[in-house]
């Protein structure tokens, strides 16, 4: 074991930690409290391996899986920025680019650009496995949010419009999921949870 | 898509969510709050794919990922078992028999069968991905309780036997892991962290 490597990957590791910390706004199933980064992120690569079936196109898991796992890690500087925030948005690029250079430069450098190229691969949104993650980055807090009779989508006020915009990258990764989700917005929308305009 | 098969798919991603209410023993880093069963399960399966070079045996990544997101899931029925409970652990391989049964059994039978036989091998320790996996389920709390100065150690009066007697297994999944953990170990022990019987 290389000692100074093996140090700078926990001190990475217990880095991530902090992400238990940030908050979203997206509520645990039952009503409960707010989910944080690491609970979303746990349960994203567990939908990825359960759910592949779904995927248009053929996948590497473990790739995808840790790719979900870290996709947030940047917030731990930049802050969440809620999905519907049209001004947090236009600064969230530049903040969370700086916050990639602080967080994963703590790791060895082979490692360093490994997860980078991952997160930039994730945003770019074009690989396959970003496809698929990005499926389960809008499917996990949709599937939540609807088994709270859309708690979050009431609270924020959020338009149809709104809602499809954001989950119609689903559509790029999986077909099938995108058109379950078409339903459930549509239901939502019905119940009055969505506001249809 | 066979809409029967994808709600029961549904229904277990749901029901795994109690996972983020399971809380644990260990504190996060920063002597933070408890940790909860999902985050727990997040930060091992990063660290399975960090650290998976000092793994003494080449394992299957994705399974070795997946089986640490589910590893705790018969905990929402049968409640988290501190590391150290002599008397709750008596009950504990029934009481997580008859979860299981449950909880895999919302899966459509080819995924419960699955899920079934991931949690099995954890269990069991002795294929190459369950030891590395338990490599991790111990050195995560032994990290995060590290950073805090020992905390959890010293709250529970934890002696140096029962540290050394829950942490061997790692020697079986990882010889350099488990060589830095005694020394982890041993530095507690010099600080008073640990009992020195």
């Amino acid at each position: 074991m290389n000692k100074e490597r093996f140090e700078k990957q926990l001190a990475f590791i217990l880095e991530a930690d902090k992400e238990k910390n940030i908050l979203r706004q997206t509520h645990l199933s039952g009503l409960g409290r707010r989910e944080n980064d690491a609970e979303h992120a746990w349960h994203m690569a567990m939908m990825i391996y359960l759910l592949r079936e779904y995927s248009d196109r053929d996948i590497d898991l473990a790739k995808t899986m840790m790719m979900a796992l870290i996709h947030d890690i940047v917030e731990i500087d930049a802050g969440d920025t809620y999905a519907y925030d049209t001004n947090g948005q236009k600064t969230q690029k530049e903040r969370e680019r700086k916050a990639a250079d602080r967080i994963f430069g703590m790791l060895p450098d082979d490692q360093r650009d490994e997860l980078r190229a991952l997160f930039e691969e994730f945003e770019a949104g074009e690989s396959a496995e970003a496809r698929f993650a990005k499926v389960m980055d809008n499917f996990q807090p949709l599937l939540l949010n609807h088994s709270n009779g859309g708690a979050d989508w009431k609270e924020h006020k959020v338009t149809k419009a709104k809602v499809t915009g954001r989950q119609r990258s689903s559509a790029l990764g999986s077909e099938e999921i995108w058109k379950y989700t078409e339903k459930l917005i549509d239901e939502n929308v019905k119940k009055g949870s969505i506001i249809d305009e």
